[in-house]
């Protein structure tokens, strides 16, 4: 388990409210995919409900990490000090195991691509983001290596491995028939994938703290907010992109009284 | 943190009934936008699901303010003191951040501008209201400031040029498209820009309490109730003007088995 460190009140409270804020991000959006759900057509509403499913059950996992949080400190003459409880972190691996081939099967879902390639680049992208996240789980669980060359830097490579397979797939599967396409579309799909890269790049240099020796109060706390921050753009504003892109197709396609009837 | 004063059991549950007061009616004119969906007609939809979900996440907050409120308090001799337990009052700001950029959002939605004016205006306005609620909170971190130049003051004011970005954006583009309109919804939109003046000017005078010496209980229940009130006039009232303009302009257009049926 990890060691906390002693945190002002300020710290605390940022961390704090940051996981309140995304807890309220999910939950809004999650709603928003639900009531939203008619401004598509029918043959995109599998997608809004895959974004309410990802944000949800993400939502019930920052009400758990909260809740540890919480009960990981005990405020004493004005500092939270670590109360001994540990801080539950694993939540976030179990959140990612769940969300992250749901957010790959979301992007699939408003693609427009056949049935079998479909199932294809579902099948590939699942399997690859569950071994990423679990190679990546057997290296975390060793916070006490400093070193590139330990369980953790090897599991973590292994990890990075199966990363660089879901980008080359996305790059020649999603972009490879985006950039055929026309207009909006093509933007904005060009723009969830490079949202993609950049924000799930912040997880990889949160996993290689160790490495560098950031340790201490204002690491946990960059650690913690930047996690919240982007487990909100991955998560909601993504979802909030693959709705917009859901609702391009429908424009291009239909009227708004057809769309809604439908 | 702020320091809390000791407050009379009159004054404490005045507060408490206040936020309870103010779930309810979020709760309440939640449900209403969600069912009421169906009575206006399909391209003002979205601007009740905007209104649904501001409502949605303000319950949220308001939830976990009144448990806050709830833990910062101990009962003793009648008299409800100080537990020592912090009073976290950001989740305001962390709830207006995500609502104050929505609400304006369900106002631009029910303008029947073009999209492209629509998508400018939206744009200008949500970065707009983030950066005057980041920048207020900055200010509002320092209670201690009782002088104007301080860094509160200088924070306060910084945010207090995008409020007034926000509202020369107002009334430039909102008001300037309604008073070419005829019969009710000019007065309509009329009444909810008169609202949004009136109801947001409060929260800069709840900011600047500290300049004028105010604290203590008196101080403290007026600013708690104050805030209450004004955000239930802010989004769950705002909501049903902006329902009553969808309606009135799906009345001009549509039967109401028409507009009901689509």
């Amino acid at each position: 388990m990890e060691q906390l460190p002693e945190l002002t009140a300020g710290q605390y409270s940022l961390v704090y409210n940051a996981m309140s804020l995304t807890i309220a991000a999910f939950l809004g959006s999650g709603a928003f995919f639900i009531l939203g759900r008619n401004f598509v057509a029918p043959e995109y509403r599998k997608a809004l409900v895959t974004s309410a499913l990802v944000v949800g059950i993400a939502a019930y996992h920052y009400f758990r990490i909260n809740f540890s949080w919480e009960a990981a400190f005990e405020l004493e003459g004005g500092m939270y000090v670590p109360s001994g409880k540990p801080f539950n972190d694993a939540y976030r691996y179990v959140d990612w195991l769940i969300t992250v081939p749901l957010l790959l099967v979301e992007l699939v879902q408003v693609m427009n691509l056949s049935k079998e390639k479909s199932r294809n680049l579902i099948t590939v992208l699942s399997i690859s983001a569950v071994l990423m996240l679990l190679t990546g789980y057997f290296g975390e669980v060793d916070k006490s290596s400093t070193s590139i060359m330990s369980s953790r830097g090897l599991w973590g490579f292994i990890s990075t491995i199966f990363f660089v397979i879901i980008l080359v797939k996305l790059v020649q599967e999603i972009w490879g028939t985006a950039k055929e396409e026309t207009g909006r579309v093509r933007i904005l799909v060009r723009n969830i994938l490079l949202l993609t890269v950049l924000v799930w790049g912040f997880y990889p240099i949160a996993y290689m703290g160790p490495f560098f020796g950031l340790s201490g109060a204002a690491s946990e706390v960059f650690v913690q907010v930047g996690y919240s921050l982007a487990d909100i753009t991955a998560k909601a504003g993504y979802g909030l992109m693959i709705f917009a892109i859901a609702r391009e197709r429908t424009l291009q396609n239909y009227s708004e009284s057809e769309a809604q009837a439908a």
